[in-house]
């Protein structure tokens, strides 16, 4: 039982959370933390928070072991947040946060603490939707969905444990590794599909047939481009926040694809029929895993 | 109303062709030309066909002006179906087709015949489905699917006029454009996704940390990745088949990437807005195009 819970930015992510654990009975008392009016008002009266606040840096001396502090601010806000924090800094509230991209925020902390506090426990919840902002709070978010949490060794296990049953209270399944591992595995699986879906719709805009060219696309093409709808300032921030694991993996498959198209070009068959049988195994055989994570079809957006 | 109507491939394709018009009683008799005796008792115990030959070049000369003959056989043996015919080609009955790329049947036909028959109607169904065969066939198909036909100026209207009427009684829309148009628009929106998706995958597996970069891969990954699962066999015919265009959609993608990557790897924030923004805009203002096609969600299987 989580006696306080702050949530820094009260949207999607940080509202899910207070409302899923509030529903399940899983914490006493939810604090908002807000930079608009406008937003302090709506999360009252739809009674997602029972208390707003402007300031972290005002409460976080108040708060004792057995609360917690959800950190759902923008990936590339972390560093600014962690700076108001720097002189009221308080080692026995349990802090976590929910950025994409866990380098970046690993450095943050180091840049303004010396090193993570032992009180931080960076995750990300593998989870998302379309809709954004505090009215897409839903309690259900992180229902059967993953969390990937990343601490550092030294890091108390007093404060995973229990960002972990917080995580646990609502559905979801908890997973630790590295930060860097975090970062390559969502440069590769997430990240590199973005680029390339963003990148291939841009493609074919600039095209003179472009009218055409939508008009006639099949159902693939419209699966296969969907997440081109995803916000541009978010994907735009863990390109910044992720740059070197994302060009790493941009690089891996664009070698793959140059060597695609030279087996097209010398109408290598051999090769051809190599890869995609190698690549429709490889995804048959992974359909039974992704189907048990069971996460939502966006990955989510930070606000 | 088709006198009799010929489908040579009993598969999905030309399966769901005879199940539409017959549910619609718009074909008075179907004869399903296969290779297979046991395609040819499947098809007539489920009633899809009313007569089984194992030869087009035989019935060809009996057939009469009204009767239809719609090759549905991938897209690569197109050209050996139409040598089998060069002795007995008949000029009454209307032709038309279904394969994927409309150029590679337009060059079979003239290396067979000089020129395309004037009553050879080419054309592509927009309609697919993940389950091929006999037993996949599925008279609802075609409806609210997209036909493109692609006839030469020479073309006899009376022949034109017949195959768009069959594919309208099956509740397809219809559509006209030119062969290399056609291979063009299949080649950005179909043919470059599938190569994409492939070759991404298959990136991905040789990774070393596959397993994990599987597991943890988001509900967006999986969506992205589908059609890496589609048939290696047809997605490599299609390769060879409409090879200078996909080779052109390659490259004009892969200099995009290139830029995008370039964006990232300078940190240039305005750039990378700008992509992601106009990709978003392309993306959301066909969605409405998109939806309207109320394409099948595989792009489709020759067999």
């Amino acid at each position: 039982m989580i006696k306080k819970l702050v949530v820094v930015g009260v949207g999607l992510i940080g509202g899910s959370l207070a409302a899923a654990l509030k529903q399940r009975h899983a914490c006493e008392q939810v604090i908002g933390v807000v930079r608009r009016e406008e937003t302090a008002r709506a999360a009252l009266a739809s009674g997602l928070i029972d208390e707003a606040s402007f300031s972290l840096a005002e409460l976080m001396p108040s708060l004792q072991r057995g609360d917690m502090v959800f950190l759902a601010v923008p990936t590339l806000t972390v560093n600014q947040t962690l700076e108001e924090l720097k002189a009221c800094w308080n080692t026995e509230v349990t802090v976590t946060d929910g950025a994409s991209v866990k380098g970046s925020v690993e450095q943050a902390a180091v840049e303004v603490f010396g090193r993570v506090p032992e009180n931080f426990v960076l995750g990300h919840p593998i989870a998302g939707s379309e809709k954004s902002g505090v009215t897409a709070a839903d309690p259900d978010l992180y229902d059967k969905h993953r969390i990937i949490l990343t601490p550092q060794a030294h890091i108390e296990q007093d404060h995973i444990s229990r960002v972990r049953a917080m995580w646990q209270a609502v559905g979801a399944e908890v997973l630790e590794m590295a930060v860097w591992e975090h970062d390559e595995v969502l440069a590769a699986t997430s990240h590199l599909p973005h680029v390339i879906a963003y990148s291939l719709v841009d493609t074919l805009a600039h095209d003179s047939e472009n009218e055409n060219i939508f008009r006639y696309a099949a159902g693939g093409f419209r699966d296969f481009t969907r997440i081109a709808s995803s916000d541009p300032v978010m994907w735009h921030d863990i390109m910044v926040a992720n740059r070197e694991a994302i060009l790493k993996a941009i690089d891996m498959f664009t070698n793959n694809l140059a060597g695609l198209r030279q087996s097209i070009a010398a109408q290598n068959s051999e090769e051809m029929l190599d890869l995609f049988t190698r690549s429709k195994k490889a995804r048959d055989h992974f359909s039974a895993l992704l189907e048990q994570s069971k996460t939502l079809a966006q990955d989510y957006s930070d606000e």
